[in-house]
C-alpha cells in the first residue's frame, strides 16, 4: 500500500472535490482521509486528502498529470506528498535544554517521523545531550561581527544535509531574512508566551509585572517580524498571585515543551498550510 | 442558495468519496463542506457532507435518487437534510432551574435554531419561566403508580407537536425504553460528572467523598442503560479539598449549562453520528 | 455567631501573624480561616482572616481597637469588614445583553450576596430585562458633548443609593478619571480578551486576523490606564482556523459571562486585594 | 536562616492558631507562610506553616517542646520538618520508559529536591537509561511464585538505603499491604485515567471503548485497594472519535509526566496530608 498526501489551495470554485475525488478513483486510488475549508472572507478554498494506491505508482508521473489536469486550470497552490519520504529536521539551539531533551526524549521513543542530522548551536554547552542522543553537533558562534559568515556556515550545513525544516529550540538568536527565505515556512519557533502578548525577550518577567492569571506559549512559523508569524499552535496553564518569576519560568517549561512537540508534528504530518500570516490546521 | 446536509455510514469502500461528491457535481451542486472518518477497528465509513444549490430542488426527488443510485449500492445508513426545516426541541424539567434559565436565554438571544412547542415537568415549578419566556408549561406529574399513565400523555404530547427531540435539562426521572425506542439518538441528557465516573444519583456527593481534584459534566444520548449512552460532549473544571459539596454543584452548574449547549448545538446542526454506542463528531 | 473579615497589607515584619492571631484570640474569637503572601521583590506582608465571634461585638470598637493596638505599629492598610452588611452593586450596560443576563440570572438564584439598586446604560435596550427581573432602571444617555453632565447624573445616582462597587457588563464609555477615583478599585469591567492581548476595541476582530488559537477573557478593576487596570480574573477556550469571527464572539460570549461573574464573586467575598496594579486573591 | 515546616491536624477548636503562632513568636521565629483548613463535616483543623529562625535552633528541642507544650494539649497528628534534609526517593519502573526519562530529566534539572538512591524494576529492559543517568539499578524481578522473596529484597533495599518515599513510574506489579504498611501514604503511583473512572488494567482501551471526549491521568497515594488512594493531582485533555487507542497512549503519555510530576513535586515540598482516604493540597 502506498500512501499520498495533497495539500491545495485555489480561489474557491464549484467542483473542486468532485474534480480531485475523480482524479484519484480514476486511478484505483482510495481516498482515505479528506478534509476541506473554505476561507470566506478572501474566497479561498483549501484541502487535505491522502490516497492509498493498492500498488507501486511513479509520484512524478502523479504530480505531472495533477499539475496538467487539475492545478493549472484552478490555479492551485498545492503540494503532493509521497508518505514514505521521511523530512530531515534540523535542530537549533542555544543554552536552554529541556526543550531538546523533550525531542530528543520524543524523537528516541518514535513520537516524531523524522531523520535529525544534526544539532546546531551558538554555544557548546549542549553538545554532550547532542552526543549522548547519538546526534552529530555543529558549534557556530554567533557575534555582533561575524553575523554573515555565521549565516553562510549554517545555510552550508543546512544544504550538504539536505535539511527541509529547522526548529527552533529555544535558539536565542534572530533569524536573517536570507534564511527565512530559504525555507519559508519551514522555520519552527517556540515562544513562551501566549502570542501576541508579551513578544519579544523575558516573556515571563513581562507576565509577572503585568500580573496576568494565565501564562501561555505558542508554536508558529518564524517570518521576517519577530514572534509575529502563522500561529501553529498554543496553550496555557493557571497561576497566581503567589508565583514568582522562577515559578512561571518553570510551570512554562512543560507548556513549551508540549505545544512545541505538538507543532512540530503538525508540521511533519502535513497537516499545516499557510496563508494571509495564518495557519490551516487539519486535525 | 438552497443547502442540504448528508450524514452517511457503510461498510468502507473504494470510490465512496468520488462517488458520492460526482452525485452532487452532477446535479449542479456546490460542495461546501465535506469531513469523513473511517473507523479502522471496524471497517466502517462515516462522512458529512453539505452541498449548496444555486437552484431551486425537489429534497424528496433528491433523497430518491440518492438511495437508488447510491445507498443501496452501498448499503448505507444515511439521512439528507434540508437545511430551511427547523427541527422541533422539547425541553422536560424537574425543580432545577439553570439549564432552563440557559437554555431559554440562548435561544431568545437567537443561539439555537430550532422551535420549542412545550416545556414539560414533574412538578409545577418552572411554570413561571416558562411563562415570561413564552412557552407553553405542561405539567406531567409521575408517581409510582402512574408511570405508564404519564408516559401515555408525554408520548401523545411529543406526537401533536411533532416533536423531533427532546432535552432533559435535569430532568430527574428515568426513560423508559418506549420512550427511547420512539426517539432514538433524539434524546439528550445532561449529566453532572465526567463519565462512566460517577454515573446514577448525587454525583456531586460521590465526587467530593472520592476527594477527585476535577468534576465534570456530560452530554449524552439516553439510551437504556442509565447514565451509558454515547457521549456527546464533556468537560471538567478543578476543584481541591477546600471545596465543599455546595461549592461543587455550584461550580457544576457553569460546567452543566455549558457542556449541555454545547452538546444540544451539535445535535441542531446534524454534526452528530452514533454508533456503536459511541458518536462521531464532525466539526 | 458574627463574623468578620480582615484584609491587611504592610511592610513585612516578623511576629505580625502572631500578634494579629493574638489580638482576636483575646477578644475570644475564633479564626476560621487565615491565609497570607509575602510579596518578596518589595518586602510587602499582605494577610486575609476570618474571625468568628460567639457574642455580640461592635465593629466600631473593634476597628479603634485594631488600628491602635496593632495597625499604627505596622503602618498598615487594612480593612475590617462586618459579614452582615450586603454589598450594594450598580450594573453598568450598554447594548449586549449577555452578561446581564447571567449575573441576573445567578442573583435570582442567590449566587451574589449582593443589593442591586439599579442598572445604568447609555440606551434604552434593555430596560425590558431590568424590568423583567423588577430592578430599577436608568437611562442616561452620553453623547461626545454631555459628559460631564452624563457623568455628574451617575455619581448622584451612585451616591443617592450608597453604591460599593459597580460593575461594567459590557458598557461600551470610557470611566472617566473622576469615576475612577471616587471608586478606587471597586469598578469592575469583563474585557473581552486574554489581556494584555487586543487591548481596547473589537478584541475578537483583532484575534481572527492574528490567527490565535485560543481566545480569551479578562474581569479587572478599572484605571485611568484604558485595560490596563489590575487583573482578578482570566480564562480561555480553544478556537481554529474555521472558526469565523461571529463564530469567536459567540463562543467568547460564555467565556465572558464565566470570567466576569467569577470576577464578581471574588470581589462581594472580599477576597481581593490591589498592590501595584496587580490582585492578591485568596481563595 | 533555618526554616522549618509544620504540618498538623487535629479536632477543631478555638484558639488553635494563636497558640501556634505564638508558639514560634516565643523562639524568635517568623512565620513566612500559613495556610489551614477546616473539614467542617467532620470538625477536623489541618494547618500547614513554616517558620524561619534567625539563629540554629536544635530539631529535636523545638520538636519536644511543641509536643509539651501544645500537640498533647490538643491531641494533633503532626510533623515538624527541618528544611535541609532532603528526602530520599526511590523510584519503581517495569518497561515503559516515559515517566522514567521524565523525572530523572527533572532531577537533572534541579526540578526535584531528592536524592535517589536506585531504581528497582522487574525487568532489566531501563537499565541503559539508569546508567545514563548515573543512579544504581537493581532488577528484582517478580513471578507468581516468588513474590515474598522479591518484596523482602525490595523492603531490605529499601531499609538500607533509607528510603523517604517510593514513586511508581508505570510500575506494573501490585503492591503488598506490608510494603504499604512500611511507607503509609509514602507510596506515589501514576494511573492514566481520571479516576475513579478505569481503574484498573487498560484503562486507555476502556476510555476508547466508552467513547469518552476527555481522557486523564490520576497521582494518588497507594493503599490496599487498587486505584482507590488519596487522590495527589489529576489533569485530562480532549479526545475526538478519530482518535485510536494509540494516539490516547500517546496523548496520555504527557498527561502522565505533568500530573506525575506535579504530584511528586507536592510530597517533596510537604504540601500534602491525608486525612480519611482524600489529600489536603497546601499551595
Amino acid at each position: 500500500m502506498a500512501k499520498v498526501t495533497l495539500l491545495i489551495n485555489c480561489k474557491d470554485k464549484s467542483g473542486i472535490i468532485a474534480t480531485v475525488t475523480n482524479f484519484f478513483h480514476a486511478r484505483n486510488g482510495n481516498i482515505v482521509y479528506i478534509d476541506q475549508y473554505v476561507d470566506t472572507e478572501n474566497g479561498i478554498f483549501f484541502m487535505r486528502l491522502e490516497n492509498e494506491f493498492a500498488t507501486d505508482f511513479d509520484i512524478a508521473e502523479l504530480r505531472a498529470a495533477f499539475d496538467k489536469e487539475i492545478a493549472e486550470t484552478y490555479n492551485m497552490d498545492w503540494k503532493l506528498f509521497a508518505e514514505e519520504r521521511v523530512l530531515k529536521m534540523a535542530i537549533f539551539v542555544s543554552k536552554y535544554d529541556h526543550c531538546l531533551y523533550d525531542i530528543l526524549g520524543r524523537f528516541k521513543a518514535g513520537e516524531l517521523n523524522v531523520e535529525i542530522p544534526f544539532i546546531l548551536s551558538n554555544h557548546k554547552d549542549l553538545a554532550p545531550i547532542a552526543k549522548a542522543f547519538d546526534i552529530p553537533f555543529y558549534h557556530v558562534p554567533v557575534t555582533k561581527d561575524n553575523k554573515a559568515e555565521a549565516e553562510a556556515k549554517q545555510l552550508e550545513l543546512l544544504q550538504q544535509f539536505e535539511v527541509d525544516f529547522i526548529v527552533l529550540a529555544r535558539y536565542m538568536q534572530i533569524i536573517s531574512d536570507k534564511m527565512i527565505s530559504e525555507f519559508p515556512n519551514n522555520i519552527i519557533n517556540i515562544h513562551h508566551s501566549f502570542l501576541p502578548a508579551f513578544a519579544g525577550a523575558k516573556p515571563y518577567h513581562s507576565a509577572y509585572k503585568r500580573g496576568v492569571k494565565i501564562i501561555g506559549a505558542t508554536c508558529h512559523y518564524v517570518t521576517a517580524e519577530l514572534d509575529a508569524g502563522p500561529i501553529i499552535e498554543q496553550d496555557i496553564t493557571r497561576i497566581s498571585h503567589s508565583h514568582s518569576i522562577k515559578d512561571l519560568i518553570l510551570k512554562g517549561r512543560d507548556l513549551e515543551k508540549i505545544v512545541f512537540s505538538r507543532g512540530i508534528k503538525l508540521h511533519i504530518q502535513r497537516k499545516t498550510m499557510v496563508f494571509n500570516n495564518k495557519t490551516i490546521i487539519f486535525t
